[in-house]
């Protein structure tokens, strides 16, 4: 697979196309090719779209795109797909509704599904944004529907975050809402022409002016590992908060998404002051590294059990004879091979 | 907090709050009574109820409740909230929306929101359910939006699952669905007073004849490690499958809400048949033991670490010395103290 990061630098877009389905696969000449273009990546603004189900970001990430390329700028996209291998597969339709970014050279889509576990999905989408850095790419686009941890972690790869809302969404739609809330730097009220548009804009802004500060730099792990790493010199810190606009658009007719990039814009400029960038690439750096070690952790453990331990172990549980706090004490304490 | 334990074996609420709380803020007192209360659990039928948002889960849930009630049975409810450290705690108003159970001595309520991570969460429903349990429920419904993995991981501990549905909900929402069908016993289409109802139970009834075969035993961890156990001398394995059944339901009006209990009813009898509930009890133990040995491994690693060793490899990762594969590679030879 190393052999094809000199066309993939160059900006082969069949180069591209073999790594991502290689990262999509797991396959092990990913790593290396990965490992090889790592140095050639950091160029690209990174931008997370993620939002309850029914807010319409696909329409969203295509408008954006189109403005990115009237601005002459190439766009890369990532749509993680939240369909299970029940489905078979992507049925979101990405393609068909992006259609109109199809045969531009300056645009590449890419849908990613889910194979197994969210985990491991949140590991190939930064991967796969990855490569669409070092294959120069000016702005990433990942899509994402954001409900849960992992697709929260998904986005955590991102510079930029869009949280997108919708009128008319249920209630326990606002619980999720606030459970990204969090991680939003801008705010897009979409289909902001239909009714109730300003109950949504209004229910964000109380939303942002009565939560705590939003905390970027607590990320956790699956396990709710939290890791704060201790200062070290870094230029003084600079205490201006970013307050994530809220932004009303109506994608497919285009209305709006000046506003939009004119936002990621200004929150990317915000990042380059102070040392904001630094601490937003140290935290993701830091969870990357801890998400990849317990994967790497539980893969060494597991290979160096003895055969049958597992399963002693499970029966024992089952039947009550020992609690699962107790079972996990007693592997820890087996021998290894 | 191993005191507890006589008075909640014998139905005392007060004691079964405090350890409800003890469990919510995992503090260490907890594992010991859980410990002592394990070889009490496994009596209760434990009923996960999860779907898309705004289908009327907690509605269901109550009317639910209610009918096993008036069948005289008790019954513990715990309702996952994923509301963020960001609003700070419960804002589904489940309480209210449950009001019909208030005061009522054979029914116990209890709303968990998520502490920094849903991984944590899912082993903190897990716990509490058990708590229940041995308290002597009859009955455990186990609430939870479902979207993502982790969201799944936390019904996983129910031995029959129901997934809501409910007419008029985007596409992206059906993407979402599909996700969460291969976790389904039983289909409930609830608002079914609303139009659009034929369709929905339609697509649902499509997305299982074209499915494949729900795929039970294939548990994965966040980082997608599949185990399977090898076979050992079981009775013969019990080829007949369950279909999950696709009802209809009106919960604030209890239309449906029978049929809902008959089917779980079907579903348990399925379960006590050939093998299915021994296959089911082994994939949830071994699944609770692979999630908390990845947290075991990591508390373990990182508190043997040196000093400083994280922050200068991320320091490196950011500058691009070292890429995060290789990264992990140097974490994991590092001496240990």
């Amino acid at each position: 697979m190393i052999e094809i990061v000199p066309a993939l630098l160059a900006g082969d877009r069949r180069a591209l196309a073999r790594l991502l389905t290689r990262i999509e696969n797991e396959s092990p000449g990913a790593a290396e090719a990965l490992a090889a273009l790592y140095p050639h990546t950091g160029r690209a603004h990174i931008i997370g779209v993620t939002g309850s189900p029914g807010t319409g970001k696909s329409s969203l990430v295509n408008a954006i795109a189109q403005a990115y390329r009237a601005q002459g700028k190439t766009v890369g996209i990532i749509c993680v797909d939240p369909t299970s291998p029940f489905t078979g597969g992507a049925i979101l339709g990405d393609r068909i509704r992006m259609r109109d970014l199809a045969g531009d050279a300056g645009v590449f889509i890419r849908s990613m599904a889910t194979r197994g576990s969210l985990g491991g999905l949140s590991r190939t989408a930064r991967d796969a944004v990855r490569a669409l850095d070092a294959a120069g790419f000016d702005v990433i686009l990942i899509e994402t529907v954001g409900a849960g941890q992992s697709e929260v972690d998904i986005v955590r790869a991102a510079q930029t975050t869009l949280v997108v809302d919708a009128p008319g969404m249920g209630d326990d739609v606002q619980a999720i809402k606030a459970g990204i809330l969090e991680i939003a730097d801008v705010l897009v009220v979409n289909k902001a022409d239909r009714p109730g548009v300003d109950n949504t804009v209004r229910a964000l802004r109380t939303m942002i002016e009565t939560g705590h500060p939003v905390r970027r730099g607590q990320m956790t792990t699956h396990h709710g590992q939290v890791m704060h790493l201790e200062a070290d010199p870094l230029p003084p810190v600079d205490d201006s908060m970013w307050i994530p606009p809220i932004l009303r658009t109506v994608a497919p007719e285009g209305q709006g998404i000046p506003e939009v990039l004119a936002a990621v814009k200004q929150h990317r400029d915000y990042l380059d002051q102070g040392n904001h960038r630094h601490q937003l690439e140290r935290h993701q750096v830091e969870f990357e590294l801890l998400t990849r070690l317990e994967a790497a952790l539980m893969a060494r453990f597991l290979g160096a059990l003895p055969p049958q331990a597992m399963t002693e172990l499970v029966d024992r549980v089952r039947a009550r004879e020992l609690d699962p706090a107790a079972a996990v004490e007693a592997l820890l304490k087996l021998p290894k091979s």
